[in-house]
């Protein structure tokens, strides 16, 4: 079920919704966060290079924060994982073939002090992750809405560790495997102007947050 | 001095420090994070295309967090921003032709609740920026030393937001021109292996954390 995509080109789907103003790499554009899936399992070949690619990530001191938790539809852990979803997820990540929890180490290896950057770290590890799920023709669906604190429980997170969101992988399926309003939104979404999230020298006093944007 | 990879293969020179266990696009291996800047100035027209690629990134309710506050260095706030370094990152980035300032914005856009994954969010689209860096032959380095308080002075820093991280961006130059302890560390850094960041169901009681590998 993986599609390759040698060229890189963005995708006719995606351009009626997305138009970038510069000349980058078509994957950044590509991916994106679809929730209609199959309901096939994903087997260890085809989802370990997604964590193969997050490794690659910067980070500070090259300390790689980052931990990726998984449970595949048949395994024990599925149930476990599946239930930390809020009920609105759970409706369409049930097609899901693997359930992560990225989590982060909160302190150095070298020396135990706190690093400040683990989480923002572990962010660019993830979008590895889900540039390289898109690339392969997967569903890689980045989730906040779940139960931390229970993750934590479910996981026996170690001290020094922080949850930091959870992602359904999955083979991509048809629209109406979704309920009605889903389907409404199974779209690639726009994003704010760079005028609204680039900033020459310092804020201005004002809020440059583009909230009018949204 | 943009030197376009159209082809995205794994250069020779990364290959030695770096081997992928699993067929991912080579463009996460092939970037790294040099220090050597040859001091010349980075246009808008090469940079703002980072901007670009971070901008599609993935977010909690698309909210977008990012901000990507910049000095080029012929700028009024190329002083303020370079003297938020640390004295160690002063010693490289005095080459960068842009310094940036990576800042999220901590609630929703949409309510104002605060968000659990402000810097996670954040920390993926810096990735697409270091990324697409990358693919355009520049050096773009994250720093995670340097003054945050006295950023959040001199960006004006708006309640609500919070200071991430730093980069440099600059023109690729030779190793010769950092101090000599930093030449022989201006290679490719390797990385801990999978079995170290990625966990079938749950921690098992035991630190995963890979100190041992460093």
């Amino acid at each position: 079920m993986v599609v390759q995509n040698p060229h890189h080109e963005i995708r006719t789907d995606v351009r009626e919704h997305r138009s970038p103003k510069y000349d980058i790499a078509p994957l950044f554009v590509n991916r994106w966060s679809p929730r209609s899936m199959t309901g096939d399992p994903v087997d260890e070949a085809e989802f370990m290079p997604l964590f193969e690619a997050a490794r690659w990530a910067p980070s500070s001191y090259n300390n790689q924060p980052w931990r990726f938790l998984y449970a595949t539809r048949d395994s024990d852990h599925w149930e476990d994982y599946f239930n930390l979803l809020s009920e609105e997820n759970r409706r369409w990540a049930k097609r899901a073939g693997v359930l992560v929890v990225i989590v982060s180490k909160t302190t150095f290896d070298y020396n135990g002090d706190p690093s400040q950057t683990h989480s923002f770290d572990t962010g660019a590890a993830w979008e590895n992750m889900a540039l390289e799920g898109a690339r392969r023709g997967l569903v890689v669906h980045g989730i906040g809405g779940f139960d931390y604190e229970q993750a934590a429980v479910v996981l026996s997170l170690p001290a020094d560790y922080a949850i930091e969101a959870m992602a359904a992988i999955g083979v991509r399926g048809s629209p109406e495997t979704l309920p009605p309003e889903m389907q409404a939104r199974e779209a690639p979404s726009d994003r704010k102007p760079l005028t609204d999230i680039v900033i020459d020298g310092a804020f201005d006093g004002c809020d440059n947050g583009g909230e009018e944007t949204r």
